[in-house]
């Protein structure tokens, strides 16, 4: 492949993605809000943008890795944006979680302005990002997929990228569905483990015994090993998680569906960061209905 | 094994449980309130007794496998129960799935007459008992543990009867864990399948993506596809498993326990059964939020 990859936002996500698409071989021009992230590039091979649209003017395959659905719309919409100087035929690749709504609105202006949009949030953290281990959930149209997948694989597992569907959009709307999977499972788990506490059964018999049959999950499996030894370094943020929950909610609310359980899941959530525990990993969900059960 | 095995109970579970006991070479006395089960018993090699009392007169190790709690106390301290006849050294092991309060309270009764109980409900269901591939969560003595062992093993994989603890009850807890687990994944599945559908998304795509990731699951492995075929043919009845969150309720209740995912759970069964659903497969919870959503 000959194309040029741009790549905006460089933070802990983004960065190690660029990286290993540079070391893979090919051209990557990086940009980032602040500096330090850009020059890091620049030493691994990269060359910097000043802005989007100097990104736009010189890459035709384009991906974003922003925190949140304001962020996209800047970076594309923006002054100095993306769609300021996009060269028709570009790809551009959404990798942040964002709005599936909003998603289809960005897909459109894209092909207003001669390109193709793909959405392609994805799974497994910063340990996936630094690892290429990550889960890509892609929607969007298939030919673009093909021809910028060699990208893709450089930052996640092959069978682990999947096309969701044609539709703009699909990618976003499956990585909502994966946190309120996620979320209905770690409330689960956090609720079995207060009650095994307060009743003096060992958590990891438990564990183990769940693990065997039809309660196991990669949640049980992870995140109730970290419950067991109390460890709730990130991982991945409760903060980040708290943002995809309300895209789930709105999502819920935007076609209609009434979402309960993601509803607690959400306020165990608000309650877990009110408590000071923004930074922790989100497997801390399950402290919230510890404490309440007064389990130190 | 010299002994004789005592069978309390030989319904949809217990009647297939009881035959690989047979099976095995062991010797076994069923019992039953209707008596076309104990007939079938004889017929694969089985001796009938007429009650409870009657059984523990001939066996020395007695398996309950009755549908609640005021059962097992029937079979055990009613009139004509085991306790009036149960012979010093004999250990009772109650598999059905009841509260692991009343179970404190039994295995104290039990040890009064000289005798050990053990809880070990399972986990798995007809099919489980049919193939003897059940999960066994067992709570009591270590000792009287490896003593039934064989038997057990009769029923379910060796590497999934797991000992919980010594503290009688602990089997219980362990199963009351096990459907709170699979409770809060099955909503979390749920929602998300509901939210896909009506954005249009092909739901085995989500599941596929997922099944990649953290989401992962059994829930969504086996009830995921059982939404997408629409096949709720049990499988697991969701009048056993309202059953069973009724136990969770309580237990979190006893144990000062805030289980608020559990209690959308049990709403969502609740719905369901009042939806006609109670001998649906349990995993048609999913329903009650389709049919919300407007999705056929």
């Amino acid at each position: 492949m000959n194309e040029t990859v741009g790549f905006i936002g460089l933070g802990v996500m983004g960065r190690p993605m660029a990286k290993h698409i540079l070391a893979k071989g090919h051209k990557l021009v990086g940009c980032n809000r602040s500096r330090g992230p850009v020059d890091d590039i620049v030493k691994a091979g990269g060359t910097a943008a000043e802005t989007p649209a100097d990104v736009a003017r010189r890459a035709t395959i384009i991906i974003t890795m922003v925190p949140d659905t304001p962020d996209v719309e800047l970076v594309l919409s923006g002054p100095n944006g993306v769609l300021t100087a996009l060269q028709r035929g570009s790809v551009v690749i959404d990798m942040s979680s964002i709005s599936p709504v909003v998603t289809r609105k960005l897909a459109a202006q894209v092909a207003a302005h001669g390109g193709t949009m793909l959405d392609a949030p994805v799974s497994g953290g910063e340990v996936g990002a630094i690892n290429a281990t990550l889960s890509i959930m892609i929607g969007g149209d298939a030919e673009a997929l093909k021809r910028v997948r060699p990208i893709l694989e450089c930052m996640g597992n092959p069978e682990r990228i999947v096309h969701i569907g044609s539709e703009p959009g699909s990618g976003q709307v499956c990585k909502v569905c994966n946190q309120m999977a996620i979320g209905g499972a770690l409330a689960g788990v956090s609720e079995a483990f207060a009650i095994a506490q307060k009743a003096g059964v060992d958590l990891s018999r438990v564990r183990e015994a769940l693990l065997g049959g039809f309660a196991s999950s990669r949640v049980l499996e992870v995140h109730g090993e970290r419950m067991i030894k109390k460890n709730y370094v990130p991982g991945f943020r409760t903060r980040l998680y708290q943002k995809d929950l309300r895209l789930a909610n709105e999502v819920a609310a935007a076609h209609g569906v009434a979402a309960p359980a993601t509803a607690v899941v959400t306020q165990l959530v608000n309650a877990l960061v009110a408590a000071g525990g923004a930074d922790l990993d989100y497997s801390a969900l399950g402290t919230v209905l510890f404490k309440l059960a007064g389990i130190a």
